[in-house]
């Protein structure tokens, strides 16, 4: 790793108000803002809950043809990890109106020339056991 | 990011071992090879199509009592990306006999003290669109 430890409270800060900003526009399906916290790159990847998107041309897709709606959720446990200045992982399990199942989000972000962005981001439901 | 770029070869190189060695050891059910392979820290995540672990120790306790049959499966595409030389995503998608849906899994690796580690992973079925 880079000599930056894990968890350095200045990038976890700096993570977790990229975190945050992508949870508000989640839920207020602000696609733009959306658009913008993906990485700009055909390695980005999206595994949604019915989808699987490779590239960011396919998520921005998804995302333009999205019904707005239904996207409140309520997060139930969060936890962000920082690796070095440049890397970081988010992992949360939520809750939404209408769906029995827990729901789980991964993040991996990135700062790339200077900008964190989620690189990959896997999105299911939990089977029951 | 540091100075060495996204996908550096000699990078990527041993980081698709690592993947190679980790897909082996899950299907042949190296239960020790899978804990070597994932980072013992408290911060260490493992999303599973059945159950939400968080820890080290959660994860090695579920790969104890895990059945060991029925973990084989078949890759259907495969994406290993490197950020810089400490830092690497994994995704993939799959099949298994007798389960009708596509399985992903995405996988966050890190090197920690010279080590290709697993620091959070995400595994799930696709549901039906």
């Amino acid at each position: 790793m880079s000599a930056e430890p894990i968890n350095h409270p200045a990038t976890l800060a700096a993570i977790e108000a990229a975190f945050d900003e992508y949870e508000r526009a989640l839920t207020t399906n602000d696609v733009a803002m959306l658009d913008t916290l993906f990485w700009q790159s055909p390695h980005t990847f999206r595994y949604g809950a019915t989808e699987n998107l490779q590239g960011y041309d396919a998520i921005r897709e998804f995302r333009a043809q999205r019904p707005g709606k239904g996207l409140m959720r309520t997060i139930i446990d969060k936890s962000v990890t920082s690796f070095g200045a440049d890397l970081a992982v988010a992992n949360i399990t939520f809750s939404r109106a209408g769906e029995p199942r827990i729901g789980r989000q991964s993040q991996t972000w990135a700062r790339i020339d200077g900008q964190w962005r989620v690189v990959a981001a896997h999105v299911s439901w939990m089977d029951p056991s």
